[in-house]
């Protein structure tokens, strides 16, 4: 049988163990698999674009493991009632091939993500940081900022969405978390102005310049989550020229991140260099540092590999028999004669 | 919720609907799939190779469906008591990214290959065949005997596997169809002489010669259903050389079925352009044909909607809550606050 984990199942996992636990321990989940970068098999992600959106499918495996994510993006689902980014994924025996895990991935893509630009501001932000902006405040808006608050430390967000919704939204969420000030702004250059790091969560699949080179000011790291699509970024070139960058895996940031806008030959550093010291993160206290986000397939396998440790200790998920188990292997034919069992979903005991 | 349906509710549809119905459908949706072949955004499946088998994601989408299919393969797996080929996959709406069903494969995968087999014979195959050497008598084998005299008329099996076992096995499973004369042969050689259609699905690891020059006889064709990764074939290739070839797909044929072993120009024609009368078939009754089948992802995309149709027909499959379902699609943090219902997956009425 193969666990399956709902919404639900995830949802559990976080309110039993707590957001913070939940992102601190992915975080260790990410740093070691991104130490062992060198052991997987890379491929950037195959994407089907159409009209409104994008779906793609994000492979990745080392040895023994084997992961994929489904995930779209279609920045005009929040008109239908429909999230922007829908997610699930498997996790894989290599030696077999059997599927061990199904999970949903749309709350763990939010908290993967998060862990990831908190995992990557520790090496590249200030370490003296301790205000961040939050352009974009959907969907994935608080995971970010609780993930700044608990794993660097940050005291005082300063909010900017062009729907004051959205912004409303998350001081709902967030006005009582302990020692976090949430400062709503009405612009992005006011929510920018004397922040410590810069974060943008935006959606619309345009070229946009969320970001301009007059918002920047010396020590910034920005971290550069929205726009991980061809035609969709959100940092002017400006902004790019001026900064060290740091990319996830460059294949791919090639296509999809805000370094699209750039020559072949600009330079960026892949993160996992900067991890395990082959590299150096930031130079300076002056220094403009730049996360270009597009997200990847490795962070989605540690993900995975957290959900399921997490979930064998909570006892959470169901049973799925989503593949036959066969006495004789060779006989699939025999499987057609199975009964309609209740047995076919089981819950976790 | 997106509908799950699990080996157990494949094995209903296929118990409720009759084995022949379901293929006979499945040809039919095949065959729409095949007619509209460039509406579809095609693309070589995405394959992760380890020592031992080989883990394949196969995307496709049309306008307004998307579907992909996980699927491995591991010759070795039967020695663990495991499938050597297990599948899955889902079928999401382009135009919003949403899965709509998540669905076992494998059993499918069986069925929708014999299918597309049967429908490829009947256009390639001689009009009078009545007899079939069937080599490999695996997992795959009964769907392609049924699929053959069922859909194609075909009166007589001459089975041989290296495992009498597994010929056992088959024998088993349809000794009682009526109509249906099964030979057990000693040899390949002797299974192949004086068959009209020869059916290989073998699923060695390597480059096997199951089929040789000299086994051949005028007017035959070849159903080489085995060998879809690089370095794993099954026909000699001088069979190849003295063949008129079909293909689903070239671009992925090149790489993973029998013609790998040709020059990059050696002369193959795409079964859709028969199909639709673009190109001829069969162009005599001496003619020796052979389908160079690897399996393509179209195939998948007609059986998920044939699934899908089944299973609503049928009032099958589970309810599950892969994807969060929100009031305000930008509150993807208020999902966490969500109760461990029982609700999570729900059988269908």
């Amino acid at each position: 049988m193969t666990t399956l984990l709902t919404t639900r199942d995830v949802a559990q996992i976080v309110q039993r163990l707590g957001i913070d636990t939940c992102l601190t321990r992915l975080v260790g989940y990410l740093e070691a698999d991104y130490l062992r970068w060198n052991e997987f098999d890379k491929t950037p992600r195959v994407a089907a674009h159409s009209q409104d959106g994008v779906i793609e499918l994000m492979p990745i495996a080392d040895a023994s493991l084997y992961s994929f994510k489904y995930v779209n993006g279609h920045p005009k689902n929040t008109r239908l009632g429909l999230s922007t980014v829908m997610a699930f994924g498997a996790l894989a025996d290599v030696a077999t091939g059997r599927p061990e895990l199904l999970a949903e991935l749309t709350l763990t893509t939010a908290m993967r993500t998060a862990a990831t630009s908190a995992m990557v501001a520790r090496h590249l932000a200030r370490p003296d940081a301790k205000s961040m902006a939050l352009i974009g405040n959907g969907a994935q808006s608080e995971f970010q900022a609780l993930a700044f608050h608990h794993l660097l430390g940050i005291e005082e967000i300063r909010l900017f969405d062009i729907d004051p919704a959205a912004t409303a939204k998350l001081l709902r969420h967030l006005q009582s978390v302990p020692g976090l000030k949430l400062t709503v702004c009405g612009s992005t250059a006011e929510a920018v102005r004397g922040a410590d790091i810069v974060t943008t969560v935006t959606a619309d699949k345009t070229n946009a310049t969320i970001i301009t080179p007059e918002m920047i000011e010396p020590g910034m790291h920005i971290n550069g989550v929205g726009g991980d699509c061809p035609g969709k970024t959100e940092l002017h070139r400006a902004v790019l020229e001026r900064a060290k960058v740091f990319v996830e895996y460059e294949p791919q940031s090639r296509i999809e991140g805000d370094i699209q806008q750039m020559p072949a030959d600009f330079t960026v550093t892949e993160f996992w260099r900067v991890l395990n010291g082959q590299a150096g993160g930031r130079d300076n206290h002056g220094q403009v540092t730049v996360f270009d986000s597009v997200g990847f397939a490795l962070e989605d396998f540690s993900a995975l590999r957290f959900l399921r440790d997490s979930a064998r200790e909570l006892g959470l998920g169901s049973q799925v028999a989503l593949i036959p188990e066969m006495a004789d292997p060779k006989d699939l034919f025999g499987q057609l004669q199975l009964a309609p069992a209740n047995e076919n979903v089981r819950r976790a005991a």
